[in-house]
């Protein structure tokens, strides 16, 4: 069936790379030059998870690497293109490295555009000649959490564009505010979504930011076809202000549901309480009891509050790769001794201690207490549970691996025992 | 596999119903006294969509019939059970005729309880005596909506509450101010939800109440297996405050998707702008890219305006079981020659006036002038386009099926043709 390589691993790459292969079984590879796909949409290890999937899906991605030459024959077919790294055969390339306003049109009638060449437009979506309305992914708009211009061009906002210009054209006063960024997307059997910024953004951004990153099952634990769903909230300590949330999960609705309630809550400004209180419908088929949504909040609120102090995931990995990053860590890890012995012989008692969840009360005694303990498990929840007791017993040198083991089986580490 | 009787149609007897007849194959009936399933719950439509499916999974539905009596044989196993108009068979009777908090012992003990049985709380959740809190099914707590006392027997609610007590009794003040009462149900291959109260809730609450019915695609009506879902948004025409939502279609996450991001808009007392302007995360497998919330709110929005003038379904369906009802009414259908043609024969040419939609520009003479039009379709949209159309030319005597043909024919009626 040939082959095609698609250059860029934004929204519309990873699109297309899917369709060729799933749809239609072309041997694909997928390049990006920035250190991951999905770059400011989602943060990496959102983005790692994705790129595990396509790559058990048969996509070959190769991420940190830009095109550098595309190669053709003498009749002028495109036979490879080349990386830094390597030259991969093509009959086939797609470009997707990005979109930019065709504005020309718009400057050379003197309507004021952006340096990076959006058009700019007021919340009624004029332009600067009151009688020139603007709208769609020509537009420079604003970014509601942070403040900034902002470059959206996406179907759904132009359609509601489209109404606001005609409404305000037909006299009917109608504005538009901005936007929060909201990004869904299927890749094979998964899907990923975004709303808000990304953690690394609000770093850039200098909020206080801060993370949560949670495991929780996408339904009622006992509802049949229930699966893990990662969901991460990003959130400011100082003023509680919820930033945005990334999503990463089975090839459904749920994570869309979670996605379109955050981004309504993120658009008006939520707090974390907000997103703890958020009134999610409840039934076994479509949630948990707790929804992911409230659980997420329910960690950051445990983050700000100090409750619970975690370990940042990359760090965790780089850890696993090379102990002798972090000499003084010890994992503890609380899972149930069929999962946690494998590890203990892998990597040896010194380093991994195994006590299990509902043994930590009464065999505490066995964790070393000169070390810094990372507590692990699959989801978070129960490594948080012994944080607790073990800093209520004077033993606060520990950190909890959020998302625990659900997320870093959904990365994919070559460690990992069995 | 025996017979089984369930008395009472809300969310558990709906429920109970289901699990009998798909997991276990058992004969089974589900009377309400009232007269529609979910009373409360859904309005009258949404109910006839359930009841409708229920029967078409084998379920037998018997509304407006109270159970009067149980009737047992000499062993005391229970045999039958009556209603004012059949007696039916039962091997197996569950009672599910509603919840009442049980707060004798919390009035005994001297605290204060609604005159209906709820507790008494304040928002940190604490009882009349602060040294007590109550949580969960037992508490009085209240609606965001009305602003009035409400009872919200719900395991997520009472989970959320649960937190929220533990908090306050460890000293971290955290408050819960009501709800908006999110439910969703999966019933066999259908999924129905709602949030906020109904249109005849409203009504009766005194809001100056009105409704946009809906039925559009669930996804981008390109991608495999899209399908129709029917959303209706209550509001209040005065102030344009979404007072409530309620979805009907597949049994998927995309309503509880929709009833979610309503749930925590209305809880923010949003208005219909806000959910014309909701950034729902858009990709064809999710949604439209004008997705059906905010198509809902456009709707209302035209209504709202004036724009849209629509004929009340129960009206249309009343008529159409007797045209003596609505003398000066006749429908102007403008759906496909293939799809109106069966109406126009079984109706007449007097009461049933055929013109496509994409011919009613050329053709709008053919439309009688003096008689009120009642302009059909599957969704509204069109019809809404044609209304539109019609007002300019100043024949402004017709009125819309919003829903459509895609409403009636999920009710279910007897004189629809093939």
């Amino acid at each position: 069936m040939g082959k095609a390589v698609v250059i860029g691993g934004g929204a519309i790459g990873v699109e297309m790379a899917e369709a060729l292969t799933d749809l239609w079984g072309v041997e694909t590879a997928l390049i990006e030059f920035m250190p991951q796909l999905l770059p400011r949409i989602v943060d990496w290890q959102f983005a790692a998870m994705l790129k595990t999937h396509l790559q058990e899906k048969d996509v070959a991605v190769y991420t940190s690497e830009g095109a550098t030459e595309i190669l053709g024959n003498e009749e002028g077919k495109v036979v490879a293109v080349k990386t830094p790294e390597r030259t991969l055969e093509a009959d086939l390339v797609i470009m997707a490295a990005g979109v930019r306003p065709r504005s020309e049109l718009a400057a050379d009638a003197g309507l004021a555009v952006a340096p990076w060449g959006g058009i700019v437009v007021n919340s009624r979506l004029q332009t600067t000649d009151p009688d020139i309305y603007a709208a769609g992914d020509c537009i420079a708009t604003t970014n509601l959490v942070t403040g900034k211009d902002a470059y959206a061009p996406l179907g759904s906002l132009a359609n509601r564009e489209g109404r606001i210009v005609g409404d305000n054209m037909a006299g009917i006063a109608t504005t538009f505010n901005g936007v929060v960024g909201s990004f869904i997307m299927k890749a094979f059997e998964r899907c990923i979504g975004a709303t808000g910024i990304t953690y690394e953004a609000a770093v850039a951004e200098g909020f206080d930011a801060d993370y949560a990153l949670t495991a929780p099952s996408d339904r009622a634990h006992f509802f049949p076809g229930e699966a893990i769903v990662v969901f991460q909230l990003v959130f400011d300590k100082r003023t509680r202000r919820v930033l945005g949330m990334q999503g990463f999960g089975m090839m459904n609705d749920s994570i869309s549901a979670r996605i379109d309630a955050a981004a309504v809550l993120i658009s008006k400004g939520a707090v974390i309480e907000d997103f703890m209180l958020a009134e999610m419908a409840y039934a076994p088929p479509f949630s948990s009891a707790i929804d992911s949504i409230n659980a997420a909040a329910y960690v950051a609120d445990n983050i700000c509050a100090g409750r619970l102090r975690k370990v940042d995931m990359n760090r965790f990995l780089t850890w696993m790769e090379d102990f002798s990053t972090e000499p003084d860590w010890v994992a503890l890890d609380i899972r149930h001794p069929l999962e946690a012995g494998p590890f203990v012989d892998k990597f040896g008692k010194e380093k991994w201690v195994a006590v299990p969840y509902a043994e930590v009360r009464k065999r505490y005694e066995e964790i070393p207490e000169e070390k810094t303990m990372i507590i692990v498990c699959d989801a978070g929840t129960r490594s948080y549970e012994v944080q607790v007791f073990l800093d209520y017993i004077g033993r606060k040198n520990n950190m909890v691996l959020s998302g625990g083991f659900n997320v870093v089986r959904r990365i994919g580490v070559d460690w990992h025992p069995e």
